[in-house]
Parts: structure tokens; sequence; C-alpha cells
């Protein structure tokens, strides 16, 4: 118990290969009741955003996963499966499984349909928090699909013109292939910015620009000392992002049969015991059912070669295509190690002590940085 | 020719009825080579704009339209047709029609297909401006689906860091259809705001807030009258706004087979006799089609009246759904007459000019306001 508490209060960074990093993961995931092969699906739904560098999205969620898992609020061996199908389209009952499970197996019907139908629609209910919206979208984009990948959320965004939240962040992510280039990857959270990095502000004591959230009054506040509890998220360029995150909350939610807005549970507040009925949606678009795929790559290459050669504002040295810099972080994260920052290092212990892991066990054999056994393997 | 040349500097505001408007629009459509069915239909198009008071996509756009047909760049009897389908998706040729022509012609197949299999997409070549996008998602709607419709155009926004533009502003529009109340319906360009907003500003001398435009070193600017000769648009949420212009890119563009960024000719600068060949794609999704319409339905209305019952910030008096204000004003419309500002009526003069019509034919005959005729017609 005293290690444990040790462990748990410890906050330095942590330095981790990433392949480790992934098996721990798949291992606390086994820990918790998962099948290997639930383990490593969920294992990599979460490394690859510690990859990406989207660190808010990666093993840092681990520990709220484990406790509802433990919990039953998501079922270990729950077992996701078609409601009701046409060629084109899938309602999904999620069973209560983890969202990153019931995520991977919606796409895969999703790009399944969209080969054949040309373009696909799987709806999703009782599900779960699905971590990272892109991964599903870049699912799609892996076999050559356009993918499109929504969810939504315990409310926590103000309408225009309200005081209080009414819909979620509702993650609105896609995902398009490229021949010569990575996928073009957006993944956004349809609030101004993701209420982390509020917290984030609140905790370095900064103000913070006044379109990101308002107060109890319903008006603008730099004051991040006031989130969350005395203020809602912002939806970005206000109607525009509110909108979008009504059709998102229409294509998880509405259409799936999902719970919607307060009916959806938070993932981290609610007792573990509870499910939380997240929606999902899942969009995929096949090319090559429309001509040739090669003649569709070529075009997606020309607009990105294009767009990187558009002169560059001053101070800045490169026009990068969404998602661009996390392919490339993700490149040298098989060279190099990942560094994890003092927060998500937290949170990797306190999942190993929930898991009974060592996690001294996955920080051993680290290959010197720039040594031959890294960047090929 | 000093009638017409008072004609067109007249600039007050005019005030006429939306039935008289709606012929006026329909006329000058026929009198610049279209069919009487044909103009009726883009008629609609632009007098529902005026109708819900989005006078920047109505009557105004006439002038511009009138002068393409004549000149041949826009086809006044070309035939939109189905290149090739299946039961999910369409591809579609304009043969340079109105963009308007080819945008009701491709969703009403879209809302066909997507009758039968759930989801369709149609994407569209060849096509030209086609004033409102939210038009076609409301065709949609109006026929209990849901319709997204997009369409790409010539380059006037910068990609975040650069300091020229390289996509349009690409609109994105979804309508929702709801039971009890009106539909929900978004319309949007992916900018900030609308090239439109800047440039009256510009008129008014006024400054405008930082995050509208970029100057030619691609740094924030609030000197309007920079635009748009030394200044780009800025995309909506900065990178979010970017991403969903891409999207609307591969959707429009990319998808179709249509031209795409600086291929996509400017429908009010390029010479009369060249087509622009916008791209432009329509999404439907029947909620039918999974299980009851009428549940559906009813999802979306208390979904609406869980919105309207948030309590609203300090000054506002009501929070509104996302086309909510247009609607009202459509029936507004139905009792007065619409008063067009100086810069509509100024257009609406010069198409009368040019379509050799009397304008002074189609302000007669006003009923009085609250007249009995008005509002049940």
């Amino acid at each position: 118990m005293n290690a444990r508490m040790r462990a748990t209060m410890h906050s330095e960074a942590m330095t981790i290969a990433a392949p480790a990093l992934r098996r721990f993961i798949r291992d606390a995931f086994m820990a918790a009741g998962l099948t290997s092969s639930d383990a490593e699906t969920a294992a990599d739904v979460l490394a690859t955003a510690d990859e990406f560098g989207v660190t808010t999205h990666g093993v840092k969620l681990l520990p709220g996963y484990f406790r509802r898992l433990k919990g039953g609020g998501a079922r270990p061996h729950g077992q996701p499966r078609v409601l009701s199908e046409g060629p084109a389209w899938a309602l999904v009952d999620g069973d209560s499984s983890l969202g990153m499970l019931v995520g991977v197996f919606a796409m895969r019907i999703a790009i399944a349909k969209a080969a054949l139908s040309g373009i696909s629609y799987v709806g999703v209910r009782n599900s779960g928090h699905f971590a990272a919206a892109g991964y599903y979208s870049l699912q799609a984009a892996k076999a050559g699909l356009i993918g499109i990948s929504v969810a939504n959320d315990t409310p926590s965004v103000i309408a225009p013109g309200a005081r209080q939240a009414v819909v979620g962040t509702n993650p609105f992510a896609y995902a398009l292939p490229a021949s010569r280039h990575p996928p073009i990857l957006l993944d956004m959270a349809l609030s101004t910015v993701a209420g982390g990095k509020v917290y984030q502000a609140r905790q370095q004591g900064r103000p913070i620009p006044d379109n990101w959230i308002v107060g109890l009054d319903g008006l603008p506040t730099t004051d991040a000392g006031l989130y969350p509890e005395r203020a809602a998220l912002v939806p970005v360029g206000g109607y525009k992002g509110f909108g979008l995150a009504l059709l998102v909350e229409t294509l998880a939610g509405l259409l799936s049969g999902a719970a919607v807005t307060f009916g959806v549970g938070s993932w981290m507040f609610i007792p573990p015991d509870q499910p939380t009925q997240h929606g999902a949606a899942f969009i995929a678009i096949d090319p090559a059912v429309f001509g040739p795929r090669e003649a569709f790559l070529e075009r997606v290459d020309a607009l990105i070669a294009e767009i990187h050669a558009a002169p560059a504002a001053a101070g800045v040295d490169r026009i990068t295509m969404p998602g661009e810099r996390e392919f490339e972080n993700q490149c040298r994260a098989q060279r190099e190690p990942l560094v994890l920052t003092s927060d998500v290092a937290q949170n990797v212990r306190l999942a190993a002590e929930m898991a009974g892991l060592q996690i001294a066990d996955y920080l051993q054999a680290l290959p010197a940085s720039g040594s031959p056994g890294g960047a090929g393997q």
C-alpha cells in the first residue's frame, strides 16, 4: 500500500518506448478482464494517440476505462452486435463494451458496406467513451476509403445565447487517403478548445481568450478558474460549431437510438457501475466504387502538393495539412522513446497499480536514441 | 438608355411582395432563355433566400446569373444528367447549367436513393454557383430526410499559416426534419465570416475583428479596406474550419471529378462566356429506413424543446435553433411585403433592365399589411 501510494503521488515525467507503452496498455486491459485480442485493439487506439502526440486522448485515459471495466459500467465481455442492417447501413448495439471496441467493430462494418454501396452509415447505441475519434476515420483511410467518425457526449457546451451547457463537445473526425502523402486527418471537438485546455490554464493560473468559456451569466470570461464548476464551453465559431454539434448529436444519437444530451453519462464522473450510453456514428465512402481509386488518390496528392506550395505567413516555416504533424510524431516514435509529461506519467503509474503491473518492467531495454534497432522495426 | 442609366443608379430601398419578387425572378430567368419550369425552380431558390432574410444569396445575385446565361458560360438549355450510379450513389454532369438547377436535380436523386438505401451520395461536376447551399438540404428535410449539401468555390480562404488563399469558402449546409417545429437548418461558409461582410465593413469604413482576414504578410489585420485586393479570408476556428473546407473540397470536387481550387472560376469575375465548373455534393439520409419516421421526428422535437428551455444568457431573450429565425422571417413574408435594402434593390433594377422587364409591374397591388388576402394565400 505504501509503495502504491508513492507510485500514485510520483509525478515525474516518464520515458517509454512506444511498443512497450502499447504492451503495457494491452496488459492493463487484460488485467481488467478483456480478451487479449480486445485488449490489443483498445491498446492500439490509445497508444496511437500518444504516438501522434495527442496525449489528452492516449494512455492518460487508461485509469478511467479501467475503473469502469472493473465496476461493470463498461462490460469486459460485452459483444457489440448488429441490430438491423441494409446494404448501405447498420445499427449497432455496443452492449456497453468499451467505446474503442465498439468503434472499431462499427467502422469495419461501414468500410465493408461502402466497398459495395459507395457510401454507408453505421449508427451505434449503448457504447462508451471512445477516446480519439480520428482513430476510426483512419481505419477507413488505411483501407483506401474516406472515413467520418463522430460521437455525442454529456453536455459541456452552450448554445449561443445560453448560460448552461446543452450539448457535448461532440467530436467530429474525418480521414482521407492519399498516395504519396500520409492521409489527411482532422479530429476536433466542436467547442473552441477542449475542456482540458481550459483546465490546464486554470492549473497554471493563466487568463484565457474570451471565446473559450462563458460564466454562469452566459457572458464571456477570461477567468479559467471558473471552469468547470461555474462556466461552460463555447462552440467553435459560435452558431457554426453549435450547428455542427447538433448534426453530430443527430447522427450519433437521434438516428442511432442512443442516449442524447444529459442522457449520456460522464465517463469520468458517474459511478463506475453505470454504463455511459454514448452514441456514435461512422460514415465511409469508397472512391473506388465511383471510378479508379488511383485517379482519386492522385487528385488528393495534387491538392496536398498545391497547399504545401502556398506561400507561408511571416514567421511560419511551412504549411501543414491536418494530421501531418501527428504522422511525423508517429514516425519519430519509431526511432525515439516517448516522453510522457508528468500528468500522463502519473496516470500510467496509477493504471499500473490498478492492474497490478510493475511499470518498471516496461521501462527497461530502451534502445539508445538513434541506435540501429530503432527505425527499421 | 437614359431611363436605364437612371434605373441602375437609383439606389433607394424597395418594397415588394414575396410572390411578386418570385414572379419577377422567374420572368427574368425566362428572358435569359430558361424554360418556365426551370425558371420557376431557380426563382424559388433565390426568392426563398430573400424570404429567409439571407439577402446576400437572394435576388441580389440575379444580374450575375443573367450575365452568364446570356454569355453562354451558364447554358440556358443545359441538361444535367447522371453519368454513373448505384443504388446509393450517383455522379452527375451539370452540363454547365445554372447551379441551382443542377443542385435541385442532384438532391432529388439523392433523396430517392436514400429512401431505398438509407444513405446516399450524389457528386456533381460541371455545375455553377448554386446560391444558398441550405436550399438543397431543405429539399431533403421537407421530404422527411436529413440533407447535407456542399460546394467548392474559387479560393478566397487561407490555410492556417499561409498568406494566400488556397480553398474557397466552401459552403456547408444541413437540414433536419422535425414534427412540431420547423426543420433545423444550418447554412454556413467555412470562413469566419463571408467575404460580403468584410466588404460591407470596408464600404462603411469600420474596423473588423482580427480573426476575419489576413493581409499579404499572412498576419491578422483589422483593416477591412485591404479586402479583397490585399487580404484573404480566415477559416472559422482556424485549423477546424480549414479542415472542414478540405472535406467539402473532397466531397464536392475530388470525389465528383469536378474542378478544384483555382480550377473553379469566380462566378462574378471570369468572362461571362466561360463556365465556372463548380463541384457540389449532396448526401441524404432517410431515418425511415432504420426505424419508424415518427419516432425519429419525436426525438428531434424533444431535442429542440430541451434547447429552447435552456436558460438564456444575460441580455438574451430566447435561445433559437439554427434556421429558426429564417423560418420566422419566411412566415412574416407571407403577411408583409419584403423591404429590399438599397444594395439589393439596385441589383433588382439592374436585372430588370437586363431582362427588359418593368419593375413597376411587380410593385403594384401590394396588399395592405394585415389585410385579409395576406397570410392565407
